[in-house]
């Protein structure tokens, strides 16, 4: 509901409620309208900041191929937007990806950070994978069937298959919209070269991961890396869940998110 | 900070702050004093109340022997004694089962469930491990090193070796203490019936189950079992985190608790 | 090193050694050259047994859409082709699922069962995923960036890159080959049916199931159900492992396979 | 069914078989009876060798405290009792920290190495719960209660009930034994001290580790220690499991063990 321009591009996004600022990162699909059912719980106690990054929903479109940290340097000029200095981010796959950028890059301007299905380093393999994604992306079926499914959970897919043939409805004419999977492939390549492990340990903003059980995209183990390089981090595990954890488990998804936002205490005495 | 009398004794317990009413059941060993670190929380946005259940903290020993549902009924009494008529309960290990008596009894009085490190059934195993700590209940070294360390991780034990010895230096001489250890074992005794397999699917509270992956005393699996059986449920689970899970990870344990008593969805539509 | 003929078909087969037979059943991909590492192991003490079944290596293609049910069926005549009653086998993913089959439709002959990264169900998330597989078919890259990354764990594939870049560069010619990605289309097809569900305690055959931990194709929970179903069965999981399990870890996959069904005893009295 | 001296000792030890030596160390409240439903597939293809270590089974009992490297020195004198060069060992607990001991101290006298439900490292946290064994030690019941539940995974000791009652009306008269218990305690300390953490990469020997998912005693990140330390290793989780895994899974148990000591190769090129 609002709009800004950053490096030329027009950018989209909205606010919600009052209270600290919490701002939404989207996994690579998302836009803004992603989070429609998480809008009030997100905006009761918080100021909720929904952001379309470049090539993502409302925001224009780029031309040529760039890397994640022009987002994250669209990110700080949003602040100057908002005449904020510090912000709470949950960022969730590539824009927990973001996120890292961020808060590694503008350290001073993160206060809560929940990073959700995030790596901080795109493998050869994950990268082999964003190829094999970009390779169907001339075909909206084709670009169905090897990009959702996997970041379900199998037992979810199963017992909300009424759902997901809707999704499918849903989604394959966007994914056959020729101006949509040039932005997905390009938010795609600017993940490719991501490798953040030498520098998260830098990051200081109190901070919440979260991994799924079944995260078939970003497993637990690439959540336990950035735990395990963390100095102010709580973790949690969420089971019998697959990549897109919002929307498989989204009372818990939530909870974990409000709660450590918005929880007074950032270290008890033991 | 108050006082009223349940079946001629006298109970112990307090509350802080205003808001939809949590009330916090202690694990066996524990007090409303245990909580300390958690009243500030806790109480922000809640009306936060501790207790001391019978042969607990403040409030008077048994002389013989009962079982958990004597502690549901005395919620029940706690509830008219302060006027309200539904609140949310939060319940670690002992107290998670006395909420599970309670809700499967009085289901009309819980709003929000959480279940934190707990079992619906105290097995065989768990029934023989409860008899040797009764066993070394004659001696408070002894009670000490059989009831400790186990409810513990063992990382957590290692890096927090200083913090565990001043509990060691703390507990002795209060294990060594009689009546305590009389009261321990009436509790412990209390639990060892416990069989609420075949009614926890009554429960129609929002519910949310916390689990530790290194618990030692009530494993996982007691918690999947509770989560395969209600119908409003979400599940979270610590990782690298034993029994005492709210010593070990209390900015997780506080996250979990707030996010989901305080958070306004129900059921996100998907 | 043989052939026969099966419903008017070319089969090949190989034998080597001597002892109790272990007939070995390929996964999707995979043909006898495959199993090449196996030979000596596996052939010190049984006579193992390799088999390109039909669409697979230097068996004949097949022309129109089929079911597992056939591949059953030609193991049942390859029995008869080596005048055996009973043979053990070992089925991994696709070839355990074969595996299944025979052993639901041909009880007596099976003596001891390994299966392993296997399921009994092609659900709806995998049966979309084995859509992908066919649309990306038209083109060997994509093909292998679609089927490959996915079926091995992130951190083999990593710590393996130049084995994984030598693999990519011999797969692609071979996945740009017409008649053998038909070939690979109507494998998948014809698993895509598969629903043992209700059948498979029906198993009376000493079975080993083998899970791998990072299995992104059949991930563990696949497993569990069949484990939770068969009668006589013995469970071990792979830590640290993709589901091209065979080439994560040899030398636990062949002492996992050797030790069981070498092992003289089926039940020790506890 | 054989003895010679060590230090003066009385040792007892038996051979079974005929092949390639393999040694098989207890946990420490076993003895080789406890082996009797493996001797049979342990000696097929091997020559099995149990042995009751210093203040185990039929070996004599020691007076006054030690450290396990004594029993590694046992180890080695054996050898020379048998004139074997080379071994295979498989440890279990207490008797896989031995195997540690000796694969660090004799490098040159192990072939293959099987580690079941081991650590190498008593933290503060084991030191505790064996200081909670030793001060059961006074009494049968209450020493049987405090060491024996907590070694069988809940599961287990719930399906085996009349199994475990049986082992309880063996074990207490045992238990009460003061000459016996006076043994467990001095393994129990002997094992007290025991960190290998920076010594076992020295070993060089093909070695297999073995966790259970319900390892309570010995949980699986001690043994992932050991794995990330060792140069030559597979590691293999044994799921719904605790730490008496051999009696728990015996066919899994003796499938591992044997597939992985009389397995050919020892490196497979991927």
């Amino acid at each position: 509901m609002a709009n800004f321009t950053f490096q030329g591009k027009n950018i989209y996004y909205e606010t919600h409620g009052e209270g600290s600022p919490l701002l939404v990162l989207n996994g690579i699909m998302m836009n803004c309208l992603s989070w429609n059912p998480f809008v009030r719980p997100f905006s009761r106690q918080n100021r909720l900041i929904l952001l379309d990054m470049l090539d993502q929903g409302r925001s224009d479109k780029m031309e040529g191929p760039y890397t994640q940290e022009i987002q994250a340097d669209l990110i700080r000029a949003l602040l100057d937007e908002l005449k904020l200095e510090k912000i709470n981010i949950l960022g969730i796959s590539y824009g927990g990806e973001v996120a890292l950028h961020f808060a590694v890059k503008y350290p001073s301007c993160v206060d809560r950070l929940v990073l959700s299905n995030t790596t901080c380093y795109t493998s050869p393999w994950l990268r082999d994978i964003g190829e094999g994604w970009n390779r169907a992306a001339s075909d909206g079926e084709a670009y169905y069937y090897t990009t959702i499914p996997v970041i379900y959970s199998p037992k979810f897919y199963l017992e909300n298959n009424e759902w997901m043939e809707n999704r499918k409805k849903l989604l394959i004419p966007i994914f056959s919209n020729k101006a949509f999977v040039s932005s997905m492939i390009r938010l795609t390549d600017s993940a490719s070269t991501l490798d953040l492990r030498d520098r998260i340990s830098e990051i200081q903003a109190e901070t919440l991961v979260i991994s799924s059980e079944f995260d078939f995209i970003t497993p637990p183990p690439e959540q336990k890396f950035i735990v395990s390089r963390l100095r102010h981090v709580s973790y949690a595990l969420m089971p019998d869940c697959g990549h897109a954890s919002m929307y498989e488990k989204p009372m818990l998804f939530a909870s974990l998110v409000l709660g450590f936002v918005n929880n007074c205490e950032t270290l008890y005495t033991v």
